[in-house]
């Protein structure tokens, strides 16, 4: 099977002009074919401060008010989205941005949670693995913002490392899935203040005793939660690295490895 | 050769929720294959007076510095373009959302006009007609928001109705195109005041004549070129009024037909 990279780039990557450039011209340089899922919080929030919408964060997770999705769509979809886009093309990669709604690519459903009501949160219900494969067989790469719908017209702010997975689980009977997730860091660190104590391997028994002595935790728990719902889903290989790194983080040579 | 409606939708009905509603209603009853371009300036100048970004306007053309660009780009790209999308995936229509960035959609190059600096305002070079038809034989219809690219990363902002014959022009080779631009009047009025006063029909003598008797004036004069434009380019007919009522300005019994 032809191998296919699923990249997600986090907000800290997406904020920084210089990080998403470098970011943007390794990913130019991939060879076959590749997605690219981007967050983009940062830059939402500080859209909605000037806006004078207050946000709520929950867990790490923004309770999404009808302003606050306004304000998501706006800001993933339109402004980072497209110039993701138009620098990719001046790279020479034929890039075409879509959100979950655009040829229903990602259907979602509205979070119910007795709870905590997280407003315009979406969990993903189906990736259209028709339409992806055949825009990426038409030569393009997908760019994708972390906006579904829920085929009732009303768009949803959804978890961009989630959307990675859900696709990258979803392609994997068609293509040989690589899923990275590309952030700040070298990868999962040993300690968190030594960035050379990269974890080069972990497998589910290491996970259980790194999660046991409080070596992982925090946000860093949710996206390996999500890389073995990938792997268990068919996905060759998850790393976690450094986002410039990504043709390393692809041939192995960085970040950590997640295995089953 | 196949019917082709690239439909362009103006600022005062994508700023109307009700209007645009039906709007859309009216486009997935649509039978064959649909482009739909919209503007939505309205909601960009009050986008901008709640960010406090002040907005210069030359002879009805927005001057866009780098601020009121990304105002554009989200508003555009990213609100007005991902909501309709939504919202004809409700109605039954396989719609995806683009810019000229998106799979090199449409290429243009920064105004240059040294009168006026127009700020980051692009004029077309070129259409991407093989993406346009690959997509719509998917069975999707499209839908646009007024923004190119330069090839060198550079987003542009871009005249709705000038984007609209643009791409009327490069599939008039392969579609029977019909251009219609909907907008909030009946059709091009004899007298402003009089709405029953529809021009069914206009030529090139009989518009010289109405331009003469400052008859057709102002924002309507960009629009009828824009139509002769198209028709010199070899679309089939260019019908303006109502945007609701789409179905009755496709079938002849409502609007202006402009002719050559």
């Amino acid at each position: 099977m032809e191998p296919l990279y699923v990249i997600k780039i986090g907000g800290n990557i997406v904020d920084n002009p210089v990080l998403l450039t470098e970011c943007l011209q390794a990913f130019a340089t991939i060879q076959g074919q590749a997605i690219l899922v981007h967050g983009g919080g940062k830059l939402a929030t500080s859209m909605a401060q000037k806006m004078g919408i207050e946000q709520t964060m929950i867990e790490g997770r923004r309770v999404t008010d009808i302003e606050t999705l306004k304000i998501v769509t706006m800001v993933y979809a339109g402004n980072i989205n497209k110039n993701i886009v138009a620098q990719l093309q001046s790279n020479g990669v034929n890039a075409i941005g879509l959100t979950g709604a655009d040829g229903n690519l990602i259907q979602a459903h509205k979070r119910v949670n007795n709870a905590i009501d997280y407003g315009f949160v979406g969990d993903v219900d189906q990736v259209n693995e028709v339409l992806i494969q055949s825009l990426l067989s038409n030569g393009m790469k997908l760019v994708i913002a972390p906006i579904t719908h829920d085929g009732n017209g009303q768009l949803l702010n959804t978890n961009a490392d989630t959307i990675a997975q859900s696709i990258a689980v979803a392609m994997a009977a068609q293509y040989q899935v690589h899923l990275i997730y590309g952030f700040e860091k070298e990868g999962v660190l040993l300690d968190v203040n030594n960035p050379s104590s990269i974890i080069a391997k972990i497998d589910q028994p290491s996970y259980a005793k790194l999660k046991e002595d409080k070596i992982i935790f925090e946000g860093m728990v949710p996206k390996i939660d999500n890389a073995y719902l990938a792997l268990v889903g068919g996905v060759q290989s998850v790393i976690i690295g450094r986002a410039e790194k990504m043709n390393e983080l692809i041939n192995g040579t960085a970040g950590t490895t997640i295995k089953i």
